[in-house]
Parts: structure tokens; C-alpha cells; sequence
């Protein structure tokens, strides 16, 4: 396997305690994570003055607030949060979700 | 349908001529694109001094390169081109092939 390819797949770990995030890849350009939420567990709404996020559902389906919205997205579907705007994440089913997440620019590394 | 939802499938685009691009958003922290390739067509390998890429596989096949690297990109595996590395995407399968690009900052609207 190539330093450059990752599988999101083999990534994947949950917690009874919270959201789990792996972090495939970062740069101060972006990050790359996989958010892995077991039913009930959220990421509770919050923005970033200066940073868009990219959420690509997996597997299972998340709900997104984006905004005013709350949306679910199913395997395969695309939500952007641009910068400024409050997002957060909630499963609402009674299955695992996991979302391929990016952010760009990285929060931190790009300060 | 939400303003910040998007179904990459359904932006699905093929043309006989060349790789097709489907802009799915953009700001200048990064863009969204769904690069749609049918069996043959590329897009030759070239680099960007200041923006990283990431390369998710959707449906199909495609090899990517990175580096020297030429790696094959099933559906639901990631690769990173990170800033100043040559990459390139080839279809070398038999059947069409789509991705999910995703390059931070944006390479024109960050200028």
C-alpha cells in the first residue's frame, strides 16, 4: 500500500463513550478524519470562523445541521458547512454511521 | 433539498472526449468537484506548489498516481496528493469509473 492511499474502511473504531474521529490525513492545508458515531452519539453544533467542512456519508446515516437545517444524509451524499456557518452531527438511527470528514484549512496547523 | 446537500451520483457526467469535471461547490478554502472518467480517458499528472488533493473513490476503478507511486483507487479508498507532489488520475478498467476530488485551498479562487 502506497504512504498515500488510506482506507477509511479499515479506519473505523467506535466507543459507548462518544464519536470517535481517526484522522487519516493532515496538512495546515486540511485534515482528513473518519467520524465514527454509534446510535445516539453527536457532535454537538459549533462553527469555525474561517474553515469549510466537507461531510461524505460512509455507512449508516447521520443527520447534519447545517445552519437552520437539519438533513439526513445517507451513504454516498455530500454536506458542506462553509466557514462561518454552525454544523453539527447526530445518529439518529439505531445503526452505526461513519462520514469521511474535511476540513479546510486545518484548524489548528494552519493558525 | 438542502442548499448545503449534494448527491454526487446524480451530478454524474460522461462525455466521449475527455474526463469530465462536475463542480460541486467552491469557495476559496477548497473546491468539490466529481471527476467522471470513462474506460481510457486520464487526466495527466501535473502538481500544484501550494494546495493539497484528495482523491476518494466513488464508483469503478481508477489508478491514481502520486509520486512515482500508480495505485489502483476501488471505490471507498482515499489518496492524498499532498502540495508539490505530481498525481494523476487514469481509467485503465473496462468500465466507467467516478471520483470525488476535493483540492484545499482552491487553486484559482485562493489566488
Amino acid at each position: 500500500m502506497s504512504e498515500y492511499v488510506y482506507d477509511p474502511a479499515a479506519a473505523v473504531a467506535f466507543s459507548d463513550e462518544k464519536m470517535i474521529k481517526v484522522n487519516l490525513y493532515e496538512s495546515p492545508r486540511l485534515f482528513c478524519d473518519v467520524y465514527c458515531l454509534k446510535p445516539g452519539q453527536t457532535q454537538r453544533p459549533h462553527d469555525h470562523a474561517e474553515n469549510d467542512k466537507i461531510y461524505h456519508g460512509l455507512t449508516g446515516t447521520c443527520h447534519v445541521q447545517i445552519g437552520e437545517a437539519v438533513i439526513p444524509l445517507p451513504a454516498g451524499s455530500v454536506a458542506v458547512a462553509p466557514a462561518g456557518v454552525v454544523h453539527g452531527v447526530e445518529n439518529k438511527s439505531d445503526e452505526n454511521a461513519t462520514l469521511l470528514v474535511i476540513m479546510a484549512p486545518h484548524p489548528r496547523l494552519s493558525a
